[in-house]
């Protein structure tokens, strides 16, 4: 007993030294905006580094505070509503494509909501706290790191929308960078194999749960990540232009949006740049491809023969592949694992809600956070999407 | 080697007896529709039974007897671009939504191209046939069985335009009927099964193939399907204004179109009535559901406690389940099997270019062509697509 | 009073003659046609062939016979929701934009009921009827006789969709033609006019109504209307490219349909052509411009130098001008006449409720009905409309 | 000669005067809102606040200091493209629906561009000016005086959509007020009557002229505007839900728009409130009626038995009514006048262009600068705007 107290007391300093090192993260990912930056949703899928700001804190205080810190004075009670995300079951909540209208609360009000919340959660701390409110600030900090890396995505197609093409800091850039270009296979044989994150694995989602068996074919995933100088090649040969090579969808979507290359791309002459953080740059042909949709992923793998991997071939070979330089679209369509549940109580909504219409993506990018790169952790997107840092691993049948 | 021979020539003379068969069955189909009902395209998704006359034709004529039949004169040069459905690589094709606006040719015509190309082919039958032209044979009259389940559901949705709502045919009504009413569960062992249809297996498409092992979990499916009452009770709980029981893109999808019970019912004062294919008839509790959307489907099975089945679980389960009346939503995405290969040739979009965004349904439905009936065939629809016979089977972890 | 009587009596005779006339001609525009070709709605701004038959008939039977023939048998009562059009104090109408999915009744069935009512109106004329039975009888007369402008209009827009540019009839072609090609101009004094059509004028439309004084300043008409090569002339010098000739809304209507000519022109190699109702023409340079709208004429005006004339000044001078071939597009908004009165009774939602949005055209088109071909009379559409025969006039001031 | 000059400096220091004034007011419009508040574009047709404030710069740097101010050194060469409204002939300028999305310039880059060409026209104004740069000094003030209008109809829209009823200032609300509440008329007798600026009118816009004769019937005009509680009765009695009282492009806008009550309204319990600028305030029935469309104003008219006055109608009576609360709505398109000739250079595109589909306004609101409150001034809008201080005055023929 003893020890499972002391073991309860480091996870809660653990915890809260986590949570101030988050809330700092989170600031200073911001630091380099302007008051205006901070507004505008540009496009329905990415919310205002503000909401961010107040919505990651909403969490904290919707879940925790409010009801577990009965001495906890409520910031405005009208944020609950404005700064709501999806969870249907708590309320009103703005409507997603609107959130760049309300200008009031201002940001500086929504960083002394921030300073408010992060002292209501310090004072908590000091008390001991029951296993309820260590899960949900252990998930409300796994939360905001969620958010941190939306934040810079959401952030970049904002300032992408300035026609000057504005630096957000000039050592920034997610979306650039190389392997060791190795394009050897990594092979796997058929048999049964275990994925999923282990009932024990605390930082794991819901949906990463449970453990479970598969049957796995012989396969083989290229180590190496696609880089720009491929991608070229396929645009090159017509790659947008040959139906063949699209999903059917994929060929309506790329000719409805008039695509014709990755996401921020833009010829200037005859070179190829793309829009990055850290300003206008041309594009590099070794260094790996990002922003590209799941459909353009997919034509290019067939293009070049291959196939992408599923997500179980992934995680059984991820140990001995290079990644976490790209979210990697793989051709697993989001559902549940077998014998998934979904968590009761207010994050009930958290993961289950949204497997229909999505794939997985696999792996990290650099403006992951540390945590939550790991071989069983699922990304999904809607196959359209390409605002992430997103990227291509080919693989093939053995 | 004369064994071989006969075989041919059996398969040779079945394939001609089956054609003959299937292409009366399809005009048989449109007798009860006068010639305007042959027209509309009342939405986008469902084309005019002119078209699917004189596409299933189109098949026939630019798949065998345009390359084989030395000497077989193309009925209207025009119609090749005119009736060309999806396959982006013959060339060009009439926008799927413009099919209503083509009034020339007009529908005796259509039927006396059906008559051009039954000559071309029953010629061509006089004489032995290629294996690649017996296949492209017998994927065309499967190809046209496909389509008379689809040129019913369409015909359905047109007639339904109607305000006067006319009736079809007296004794027709596929979305009607009754299963045993067995509410039992039929269980499954965890363990490794093979699925798919085997190598040999003629009559299955590529998205079929290959046989292949998953691991299962243990798990049960009701014997029975869901019935009319217990969807009524659903919606008397309110389902359809809870979001938690819904998708994020069902909750969307529901709102967006203001949809709030299956589709062709109406209610006439407090009796629930649907659209059928006899006419307007009272909703009886006892008869299966029909005509439900995936998300629907979903929503209705988390309400009741359980799940959708996947479709390995069903396929493993299906001999001693009680099906064929409705076309089951499984929890399954319609992706590739492991080892799937394109086919090549002019039928290489036939089925792996639908690959994302859609749903697995199983089963079969009163107006499917008998010999699509089988345990290992795949249909697959978009989950907000409710004009198909489709229903719901309960799932459940053992 | 004996004289009255008599008069009265000349003018129902002549009435039932002329009716007899207009119900034959009506179905004599549509005997070229095939079933088919009477029911798609291809824009949804022209109805369905099988929509103007009906409708036309439904005025008859829903002001006249319903009302004034005692023994009259309604067809069918469900007709008068389906063929309603815009009368909304009538009672509940099939939405515009769906007439075209409605197949049932037939398009036999809808010639039975144009003679059923037919009859209906031939025995009520055999007894003497009241002012307000001659008086609606003249209106249904002319409201067919405007139909029957838009059924050819409609038809030759349903006609064009398809691929094979069928042809309507050899020797019909509303669109080509000549005019004097006198290119001089016609001038009018500084002064008051009256225009408007005088209170005893039984065949005007409320909308010409009442005459009116007007105060017009010194300008000049051109004789003659553009030809197709003055139109290639504004096309040839960047007409379509230059913003500075448009009107905003105009210009946004161009970018918005991507318009760079008039309507069913299209370029075959070097040459241009237009769908005609006798099918596929090379545009003649001689030939009177068609199938223009506000925009483009304006924009043509403005590069030409000139402007649109406003309908008084047309109206001042046009028994001195040749018109009668085109539409001629004026610069005046439809607006009420001073004093301009809407009719009481079921007919008063004929001409007011448009005045908006609308531009004011004069003269007449080869399509329009010898009665309705008369000074006072205005034709009205949105600005981006062209499916009518529209042409244009050019002015100036002096 | 002597005199001629005296005059020009007087005119010069005048307009440098009003020039200063005119500057001033439009940043003491934008002083109680926050750096946020200056961002958002919440509807395509209100642009930013701090577009407003950098547009109108912009007028003031591209059409006199670049061209006329040799020494003049441009602030950045990117606002030319940034801050172009709709000049199309002056080159690219950003799309209207997305100035919301550019954060950078900043709001205090903004203030600093204001500073910068307020200096540069100070210097400029150090010496004489030639009679070209008098008119675009006064064209651009003026221009600025119509931008200050819009802004703080703009700014309101914005701030409306936050939901916390935001108060701009505690005693600013345009939208409230009384008249006199006398409810007789005021007659004008048949005639020639003279509208429109004398060319002499240097204050007058290009679309107030020429001076020019209209013939007029007799008619009277209500001296009182509509208020709240006769539009209350309106509502009452069904308004919102009668189509015979309607324009049918009014009834579709209603439809679509699910308007059923004035622009800013809404009802909390059984009571009617509206959004100011001064907060969420009761809709007091004595107030003046305000944000309604032209096609509300219409419907209420006919409903009460009465019509919209026209332009030329307004005009003569002006002097003797009690105006200058609400841009009242008449029922004259926005058409040029006879005689109107665009004017050369670059002010070209000022008014002709929107001259089709908008309506004219008369009067003024009590944002109006003082100066263009004259009898003479043509408002204009698109029939479905109500964003702006619109009221409604009530005519009638005698």
């Amino acid at each position: 007993m003893l020890e499972e107290a002391s073991l309860k007391t480091l996870h809660h300093q653990e915890l809260l030294s986590r949570f101030k090192e988050v809330r700092s993260r989170t600031a200073a990912i911001c630091h380099p905006l302007s008051t205006e930056d901070h507004l505008p949703q540009v496009v329905f899928y990415a919310s205002p580094p503000k909401w961010h700001l107040a919505h990651t804190t909403w969490f904290f205080e919707e879940m925790i505070l409010k009801p577990y810190a009965h001495d906890y004075r409520e910031f405005d009670s009208r944020f609950s509503y404005y700064f709501n995300s999806y969870y249907n079951s708590i309320g009103k909540r703005t409507k997603r494509e609107e959130r760049g209208s309300i200008t009031r609360p201002g940001v500086n009000e929504v960083y002394d909501y921030r300073i408010h919340v992060d002292n209501g959660i310090e004072k908590l701390c000091e008390h001991p706290l029951s296993d309820d409110v260590l899960d949900l600030l252990s998930l409300g900090i796994r939360h905001e790191e969620q958010h941190q890396e939306l934040l810079i995505t959401d952030l970049k197609v904002a300032l992408s929308c300035n026609p000057s093409h504005p630096v957000y800091a000039t050592d920034v850039d997610y979306a650039g960078g190389y392997d060791s270009q190795d394009d050897g296979w990594k092979t796997i044989n058929e048999g049964v194999y275990t994925i999923g994150a282990a009932a024990e694995m605390k930082e794991a989602f819901d949906n990463e749960q449970p453990a479970h068996r598969v049957y796995l074919y012989p396969a083989a995933l290229r180590k190496s990540l696609v880089r720009n100088a491929e991608y070229l090649a396929f645009m090159e040969d017509g790659g947008y232009e040959r139906p063949e090579l699209w999903l059917d969808d994929g060929w309506s979507w790329k000719n409805d949006h008039q695509v014709s290359h990755p996401m921020y791309w833009m010829k200037q002459e005859d070179d190829w740049f793309r829009y990055s953080l850290s300003g206008l740059q041309p594009v590099d042909g070794n260094e790996l491809l990002c922003h590209v949709s799941y459909y353009e992923a997919d034509a290019f793998a067939h293009w070049a023969g291959y196939r992408l991997p599923i997500e179980a071939e992934w995680e059984a070979m991820a140990a001995e592949l290079e990644w976490g330089k790209r979210w990697e679209w793989t051709g697993s369509a989001y559902r549940p694992y077998p014998g998934f549940r979904l968590p009761s109580g207010p994050t009930s909504e958290y993961n289950g809600k949204f497997m229909v219409n999505q794939m997985v993506l696999r792996g990290a990018s650099p403006a992951t956070a540390q945590r939550h790169s790991r071989i069983t952790y699922r990304n999904f997107f809607h196959p359209e999407m390409r605002w992430q840092f997103s990227g291509i691993r080919l693989a093939k049948d053995q």
